[in-house]
């Protein structure tokens, strides 16, 4: 069936591929093996593998290759890889090698501010950078416009998010936002215990090797594939897939955040799911990937907070952790659930309940979006920053550090990706409700400690379709409905009754 | 001072660092931290970089890069540097495309075949796959042969030593080990005590935990930095070094060979002290990297026997080693030299002592020229190492896995670099010879834990010189003599007294 141009076009996909997964392996080890004097050397090599990926993506003669390819007679999901990889070297080709070139120079020296600037707490440090950056990510945005197909509605922001979820438009996004924003507002105000100081029922020091080992314990419970992937430890939580048989997590363990460990360990968990779930047969393809960002982040939040705040989870979870942990020994089921579902407007994204998470989001995908019209200037952003979240979620940051300048993402130029974990989370509820309409029981089998019927539930609807469509069109087959949030009220509502 | 033309030429030396680094840290990663699952996208990883290393490395404007560079006015490094990479760029363009293939093929093939052969102990089902090596190897050899310059002596063999020990030739080589074995032989006889029977005072149990640890803290002791590279544990023992900032080693910790444990960190650790050792300055350019295997196996063999097997290394050592191992306690100094430093003819190189050791490689040596010049055939090789081993060493293997097949290096290509161990032997007598003379005390310092003196000695007399001469120049200044066998001799009837 295959034709000598589709095995011509495999051959460069499977370089393009593995070019990827060297240049994200640089990374992984950076995070996790790098001593401290090899720093300079790898962002040698960082820059040379890029540049040579960049090249491959953009050659003409993998434009030609394609073109043959298409010519000729394709199966179906020959045909779906070669429009992933038509799409990713259009935008290859349409961005200009100074552009490439400036976006490294002004990434680099962003970080760099940004540590300074949070460091002093001083969003004025940062703001020349952020501004640079910000041109940058409009130059990009510019060149990619075109590929969007036009239309009375789109414009330059809508090339920057169709990179991270293919299909979103902001004159989607914004009304989708302001209807979420809307009723989670008053929700969460509702549901506030901010004034309640209760004493914590999850304290004491707890050994980071137990955390750590605990963590693993939940992994392999989940049915994370040991063979195919690793687990370490490290500050920062991520995730950096090779290849469906190479999928390592990096957890976090403090002493003095326990339920981080667990968290970080089912939320990078379910990342790695999904990236061992993808298609194997297609691994020579573009198709063994993921279609979207927010897709992605459904899996992690899901597995999160609807599988990891639910009570099935916490009656087979909490002795196993107290096992561990003596302190836990006499903390009752209901207030350890009690703790770990408070809700809570505060300062911080990553701390957050998932009631008020989304409207960090929210707050942030706004600004972002006043900041690219250029209808925000970035002078007055902190204010704007404040503003919002006095006015959204009723807490005011004393300082840029625990305001404006809390994520690192604008510092490397991660633009239009923030909408990723609202739209994972309105994913996650439908897929959830889907699932449990699907699996009977679903939860109490949970508290058996039985996981597996969940991960292959998604391993068939979402995981094994790999990059053969968009997103919500998977979501759709998965659930019955598209990108809303009325499953994701409907769950929050069920969770967190008003008391 | 230096032109645009050079750092034209630096940013390409820049990269081809930066790939060959990657390329290797792949390897490192399959060696230590590779899931199972992750072979199949990992051949395909080191297919596509190890690609691009060799077509950057080969290309044409490479080659305008070097000669127009070469036009300008050059500092003496700055010229240095362009000889190495000119030489380098030039074996690359030599290099048929076919051959590099056919390589690729018969190495990996080859590999495989050579595991079944030695499981089965049974040379017949690797002698095809080594005729085919075999071929490829004469191939590449002829494709070289013509950068050596010519002269009536010079034979194919040549253009694949020339590659691990730059200026080496047949017609130096075999002479020099015809007078190494010559005297050898008699001297292990005289020395052998293969039917004392003696019973092991390093017996019992040893917690491999503890003994990676007690290689970690041998390895600090010599000055190996750790903020500058790092340390893992694996069944096989090697370096990988990255840059001078990022310098990797594994060494072994079985419970049954303990002293594998301590022998394999000196050695390892050597190799790293060299390579972050290189000189800094130069880490944009060729200079910083070794001239030749046979140098660079000096500083292991230094450190592993020569220190290693000292009885001021081991006043101090012992009781160290002692503390984590209460076996040890009542073991006098005296019988663990004793056991440590028996002369024992044996089959198997890597567990040979450093008498006997150079016999092994003479074989070895010899067989290889023998097959390569066709003065052997492949199915006569496993009676003819038999009956070399039963000449030189008086044992003679029961079967194939125990002879022929003990070494892995020809079934992924490894030829001509076996003479890198014996010429490292000889490299090591005489730089310690003259470090001795220069650090008086130098063995009593050993004693106190004091190993600093020695490495800074070796840094800046061999390791800082990079790759700015050749090994035997490097060698000749710090000792006063090039390559013999002269001061090994010495060092061995001074070690080695008969009894």
């Amino acid at each position: 069936m295959t034709t000598p141009a589709w095995q011509a076009l495999e051959q460069r996909m499977v370089e393009l591929r593995a070019l990827r997964s060297t240049a994200l392996l640089l990374l992984w080890d950076e995070a996790t093996q790098l001593p401290a004097r090899g720093a300079a050397a790898r962002v040698e090599q960082n820059a040379a593998v890029q540049a040579l990926l960049n090249e491959r993506t953009a050659s003409p003669a993998l434009g030609d290759a394609i073109e043959t390819a298409a010519a000729t007679e394709l199966t179906e999901d020959e045909r779906a890889g070669l429009r992933v990889l038509r799409r990713e070297h259009a935008r290859a080709v349409a961005l200009p090698s100074d552009v490439i070139r400036e976006e490294a120079i002004a990434q680099g020296e962003g970080l760099a501010a940004w540590r300074e600037a949070r460091e002093r707490a001083d969003f004025s440090v940062f703001a020349p950078f952020l501004s640079r950056i910000l041109r940058v990510q409009r130059e990009k945005a510019a060149a990619w416009t075109h590929l969007l197909g036009g239309g009375p509605q789109v414009e330059p922001y809508d090339a920057l998010l169709d990179e991270h979820e293919e299909g979103m438009r902001v004159a989607r996004l914004l009304p989708l936002f302001e209807h979420l924003v809307g009723w989670l507002t008053p929700f969460a105000l509702a549901r506030s215990t901010k004034h309640l100081h209760a004493r914590s029922c999850i304290s004491g020091h707890f050994e980071p090797t137990q955390l750590f080992e605990f963590g693993k314990e939940l992994l392999g419970a989940i049915g994370f594939d040991f063979d195919a992937g690793r687990v370490e430890r490290s500050a920062q939580a991520f995730t950096a897939a090779f290849d469906p048989g190479d999928v390592r997590l990096s957890i976090r363990a403090e002493g003095n955040r326990p339920l981080a460990a667990v968290f970080s360990a089912l939320h990078e968990g379910a990342h790695a799911l999904y990236e061992q779930g993808l298609p194997i047969e297609h691994r020579r393809s573009m198709l063994c990937g993921v279609p979207s960002a927010g897709l992605h982040e459904s899996q992690a939040r899901l597995w999160e907070t609807m599988v990891g705040r639910s009570r099935g989870f916490w009656i087979w979870a909490l002795p196993r952790f107290a096992a561990r942990f003596p302190q836990l020994a006499d903390v009752s089921l209901d207030s350890f659930l009690g703790e770990l579902n408070r809700v809570e407007p505060s300062l911080l994204r990553v701390h957050a309940d998932e009631v008020t998470y989304n409207l960090h989001i929210a707050i942030r995908v706004e600004l972002e979006l006043a900041l690219f019209r250029g209808q925000l200037a970035v002078g007055d952003l902190p204010d704007a920053w404040s503003d919002a979240y006095a006015r959204r979620l009723g807490v005011r940051p004393t300082n840029d550090e625990e305001g404006v300048l809390q994520e690192v993402h604008w510092a490397y130029g991660g633009f239009a990706d923030f909408q990723a974990y609202a739209i994972g989370n309105l994913y996650a509820a439908s897929l959830y409700r889907a699932a449990r309409r699907e699996l009977p029981g679903l939860e109490d089998s949970f508290a058996r400690g039985e996981f597996h019927a969940l991960r292959d539930w998604m391993r068939e609807k979402v995981h094994r379709r790999g990059r053969r469509d968009v997103a919500e069109a998977i979501v759709r087959d998965a659930t019955g409905s598209g990108l809303s949030d009325d499953d994701f009220g409907a769950y929050l509502v069920n969770r967190y009754p008003i008391r």
